[in-house]
């Protein structure tokens, strides 16, 4: 079987990561998977939403906001503020974010301060939702460390990284992290969200008007545990990146536009 | 390990469908998995949506709303119009449940109509979201049959049954259908919807503030390949009763509120 | 004259309550006028409004939400939510129905309690708004003797019973209790709200496109009436029956669907 | 009894129009009852809703909104868009405008337009919505005879004038057209619209946290019958002099402002 | 050059200011611009916006709220409420309104309290917005004088009168007060306000689809210069006639309807 | 005097302009003034708003939208689809943006298409509306150069550049191109849009609670003319770099981000 852009079964697209491309955000990074580029920021709140106070729950929160830029898709997608409501798609792709992410963050030692993670999707060419899990998970993993560089915290909540790939039946092959050609022809599309010690945080498979089976399900996830792997790794190296002050940025900043 | 209402771990709740709840639906069913009760309808218009019209796509639609009575929970539920937006919650749900009953009809056979499936959540104790699907698919074998009776359809575009069940770790343990307390209480919950020959249709699996291993997985999906065996007899007994004009109606009514 | 039913122009339809077909709410009925169906709940919550605690108002409160489910109606009815405000027609109805039970209930002796009434129809088949008062007030009764028993309150805040009905000029003739081809056809249209000692809480008399005189409206509110003093009575022993732990429960259940 | 304002219990409040408030409206009135002041346009719009032509209705259609003004209450009233929906007390009102003016416009003899007819409160003292109706129809008449002035008419699709007014029980009696004052104070509250043939066109009684007798109804009916007689004059005279190019224009605007 | 309304290049419409027309609110006008009225209202409300309290910020607040009534356009004007949110133009000008009064109100010497200034036009006919603010800053000024009358201000503080009004380059030619077929085919159109020393409190120019040169602005604004020169007194005027009872009244309510 | 930034008082911030930042847009430009950055898109719709096609208006449309990303400021900036409703502040600005370019674009030569600007900023440090537009007239820019090297224009109806820039009164003093610090003390703040021949297209002088006079008037618009001229320039030369395969995209990007 041909990908369409020749890559093997199991091989990820490049993926880089630009830290600091917000700076008025905690933590940030501008992350690709391939020509998908999604801007993961996360910013410190010194508050918890009122239902924390309200039932008493001690510690933090972290919530996520998803959202694709209107330049993001190949034809121009309306904002959701003309619209007047958000898309029923973004807002369970936030919820999945949050999700996520919570599953690695020890909330109570956190302290009462609100994590929000935003992700804008600056181009989108498949596995936007993976893209922000995993720049998300980046771009906390800097804000803490900001924190603690601050005072404000003395040891990391973040318990460990987390990442998300997806994985799909193309041409009746399973097939590890889809472009958009690729899952636009998909018949099962699976998004999976695994933890740097290869725990499942989240597994999310659907077959739009169309269904698969035990086995097929069974190379999805054993694709998906490879490619987290990969790039847990990726995400490390971009975490301590973005502490040195000049480093390598000029060659960062080209590879995160693909030059 | 003792569950809260003394099943075994592969035990499902009593199940029961009460057909012809909603008389101006061309199908409905009042399912009940336990004490979680959804009122399905099937309601279909001689239309499909613009969008199918704009893009000259073939054939009909089917689409799905869920939604919680302000009653169907131990608190009282704001309505969304109060709240002046669709719960993110309930959003996600509707997709899910479209996506599903889609799977297993051919929409290209359907002709040029829509059917709208509503859920209406009457009594929450865990599973509504499964339990939608699987009334769901009853409400729109129903509905089918009497387009064919009404001669409107030749046969029927519904492929096959699909079946919605939930599973978990709670307690350390997999277990099957889930009521409230144990669903808050779990540390993982999975979503499984499969088809009457078991081919999966959409599986989700999410560790609020936890993760799972692959074994787990396993577990979690075998016993919803029990439950889903079982479900889908019940859903076809119930499909042959809706035609009789008057039956068990009495018996049926009975065990749909647990007298 | 001749009506579609063959009813005489004094006569009800068939009227029945199955009480507790919402258990999570503190007081439930599915009330049936004939093939008018309705789901009247009346949850409590302990606590008040905010205008109320801003402006010293003692005592409690009492408030409706009226709503047709999109499955109620011969064409499916969009959800509010999806026109993204609230039916003007839907508006009007759930302050009548909240004004109409707060004409009997001493907020003052209720204590600092909300009581809601959500009203949400399954079946529409003209009257729904006097069915919802007419189940509403039994919803509420049944709530109250709750909280009696579990000892939050020591007598009945409940002075009297109310009772809502319909009546109208079709065909030039006065009838009572419009089916909906009655009421489509009819050229006034009344709602009367009556309490059980036969005085009168709300009257609202319309003529779409039409007028009527002073002698026709007597015999409007004579009918309604006699309407009442007979719903009372079927309110007072649906009352009773919702305590007996199984009683009747089966018949009840087999003529709220007309089985 | 002694009212308020040292009325007799059967006396209208001063009751004045000014024509022509809104030169761009084809029709409008500033229509005062004491301190009740309502500007009322009559706007012609060629063509009828969308409904209307779904469903083939032949004829005209009219359509009414009601709003109050910020600075029309004693504390400034938030504006519907900032409270982000429309007020369910105004929906209501609107409706009932709409209901009580078609009532006496032959919509078929209107021709394919749409009569929009706006009432915005510039001071509420009690009335304000039979105020509305009240001046709605005077400005209806106005719109219709330029309507045939322009020759875009043959003959008035207005059947004959339509008035609104209230009455109801305070400190136990029956009083006509109350003030906000007595209206606050009422147990009783009745809107009652007549044409001037003195047919009823709607009845609204309601007790808030009241009852009534039918003799008590019987009252208020009577002094409404005496108050839309008088009223009915006043609005043919005020439809007379919009005509006259300069007229009595300037005692009229004194006296709409009471001075 | 000919103007359509035969005025010269430096001559304003007839201007008029008619007080009190709202007299629920503590300080209102009707202004009038030739064909253009706008109701001007000042409402007092004892209490600061939120954001105040919590920013800490001492003294008082002053915002406004601009709305254009469904009759005063030549085509009916759909209602915010109704479109679901307001209109990009009115949330502009409203903006416009509140920034001009505040540059000359001293926030601090108010005292704890907000001045709504809500402007709602009758009639337009061109430079509402300048309308605006002329009327805006007499409804304050009268409000003002009512706080000093009732013993809640020793002393104004209203440093000076803020004006507003329109130049714009019409047939090549820099005009004053464009009316509203001036206004549609000027290339230019500018929004000056102005103190009553003569100092700038705001200048908006744009050439929609032209730009201008620095030669035409000066000219523009020394026309508009001129023109507050002559404005400031007609409020004066306008302010010391609110005080007096009865006065002129009947003169100025003529003028005000141009008659 | 001194500027926080030690600038001169007519000295630009360093403006940067990275191209093609947003693959799927038609033209695209992330701009920078000093820390201020804004990504520029314009996308290319080959169809006009429904207005148009209704009035018959020929040519195209162009049209904008602003929005500041959640994590563009110090504290973190709602979503507007959180709060329901766009900032008045940025559909104010979106006005002005679009009203800006439309000042140069020829839209009858542009054919029946609409340009879509998409103005969303990235980081908030003063200044972001005129680097929208300086920013905006860039993408547009490129979008139109993409169209006629694809053949669906002949020639360019860009007519010339056109860009924005700010002026104010800082510490009495006229300075150029304020960053945040100085624009939240300045007590005068001017938005000039020019056209690279130096005639205006808006200007936007508001003294928020403060005045200014003629003189300061005229320092701001010099200053301006001064920027607009080097701006101009250095736009010239983004739109030349955005054709060239590769060049200096290294060293741009690293500008882009001040490394």
């Amino acid at each position: 079987m041909n990908r369409p852009d020749s890559r093997s079964v199991d091989a990820l697209r490049p993926i880089s990561f630009l830290p600091n491309v917000a700076p008025h955000a905690t933590g940030s990074v501008l992350v690709s998977f391939g020509d998908t580029r999604v801007i993961c920021a996360c910013t410190v709140e010194e508050d918890v939403p009122r239902w924390m106070k309200y039932q008493k729950v001690k510690g933090g929160w972290l919530t996520a906001e998803y959202n694709m830029l209107p330049y993001s898709t190949l034809e121009r997608k309306q904002r959701d503020i003309t619209r007047g409501k958000i898309d029923g798609r973004s807002s369970e792709i936030q919820r999945l974010i949050g999700r996520s992410i919570r599953a690695v963050v020890d909330l109570k030692a956190l302290g009462q301060r609100t994590l929000w993670i935003d992700c804008d999707v600056l181009q989108a060419d498949g596995g936007t939702r993976t893209a922000s899990i995993t720049g998300g998970c980046v771009a906390v993993a800097i804000a803490i460390n900001k924190l603690i560089a601050d005072g404000k915290l003395k040891q990391s909540p973040l318990k460990q990284l987390v990442a998300g790939i997806s994985a799909g039946i193309y041409k009746d092959t399973a097939v590890l992290d889809l472009n958009y050609p690729e899952d636009r022809d998909a018949s099962v599309d699976f998004n999976v969200v695994m933890t740097e010690d290869l725990n499942f945080v989240e597994i999310q498979g659907s077959g739009e008007e169309a269904t698969f089976s035990a086995e097929q399900m069974t190379q999805m996830l054993e694709l998906s545990s490879v490619g987290v792997t990969e790039i847990v790794k990726l995400q490390k190296q971009a975490i301590a990146d973005a502490d040195k002050p000049d480093g390598d940025a000029l060659n960062d900043l080209a590879a995160a536009f693909g030059q």
